[in-house]
């Protein structure tokens, strides 16, 4: 396995703790998934879900990637927050504190009796509670619809996180501002559809998903 | 060239516009570089610039992934935007706005002559105008840095995007709330480190950052 599978640069940012992947998981959306088409790296950017040991993602049963992820290629998943700008006091001192996390491994196409729970997983990872407040799928959206696994065992990923202030540099630069800028994904005010009846109000799920993403 | 080189999915998602492109790689920083290594996909997230026909991408001389990509090895890199969740009327037609773009290539190693502007571009895109308010790069700081450029050419890249309202079921689920959420890297504010004077106030590179991951 080449040397790139270990963290050899700033492995103070490394971090061995399950409980930090969960969390970036809980956070972050859309990932990139990469994999290997006749030689070439190919990448997607496309919408996951933590379920478990394992994370979900899907598409459509015609896309390309998909199947050939279905295959059984080897992959990797990438995730990452952007959560703060550091200004330092020059500009190579300047950097971002983030957060990220590369899975490796390969994706298993989760079974028909298992779509469904799959795909309840997905909805209600971009909408907390929506699939308790609409129809159930149907066996035709079910069928119409590929989910991919790709498990989280003790050695398959590696977690960075830069967090922090620049630090005080030796001698001071006078005069030079220097301080780090919060950056967050949050959500705006909710658009209802047009058609959509005036008494209808915002449903929780939807509250939860800007709750999810707020200022504090 | 595989058939995934092209849109085959939702080709309407698709455009050829650079503008698209270029106003894409203003608003995101944050990028996922993919290549291949003995084989198997390699994924880094990774701060990102455009600088005219290009982007620049910098890291450690002595990071891996970097000087396996300085070789001229097949790369890709993946940017993507979430811009709205979509809540539609059921779990199936729920999805989010979004804009991505994958470019393809080599990168190239940006020159000794040039990397003083490169980093000055990479600096100013994370903090706009920052350069002119700190120091020069030293000579040391810029030997060890590794600055590397992947080319955006006519065709080395897909743009696709996804917007508006989920639309209208036929026939309309009553008492279901279908709308969009706006959803945006947002600035909160800046948090000046306890040893810097009381009197120096927020540059105007800090304030251009904000105002341009502010709610409007």
């Amino acid at each position: 396995m080449s040397e790139l599978s270990r963290v050899t640069r700033y492995p103070e940012r490394a971090s061995e703790d399950r409980a930090l992947l969960d969390e970036l998981f809980d956070e972050v959306m859309v990932a990139t998934v990469s994999s290997v088409i006749d030689g070439q790296p190919w990448s997607l950017p496309t919408f996951c879900a933590r379920d478990g040991d394992r994370v979900l993602v899907h598409g459509s049963t015609g896309s390309g990637l998909m199947r050939h992820l279905a295959t059984g290629a080897s992959a990797n998943l990438t995730i990452f927050s952007l959560d703060a700008v550091v200004v330092a006091e020059s500009a190579f001192e300047s950097s971002a504190n983030y957060r990220s996390a590369v899975l490796r491994g390969t994706f298993a196409r989760v079974a028909d009796g298992e779509r469904d729970h799959a795909l309840r997983v997905l909805t209600d990872r971009l909408i907390p509670g929506r699939t308790a407040e609409v129809a159930a799928n149907t066996s035709k959206e079910i069928a119409a619809t590929a989910v991919l696994a790709l498990p989280i065992e003790a050695d398959n990923w590696i977690y960075k996180s830069s967090s922090g202030a620049s630090g005080q540099p030796d001698p001071i630069v006078p005069d030079v501002w220097v301080g780090i800028v919060p950056m967050r994904l949050i959500a705006g005010d909710p658009v209802k559809d047009s058609w959509v009846a005036d008494e209808i109000a915002v449903p929780p799920s939807v509250e939860a998903l800007i709750r999810r993403h707020s200022c504090s």
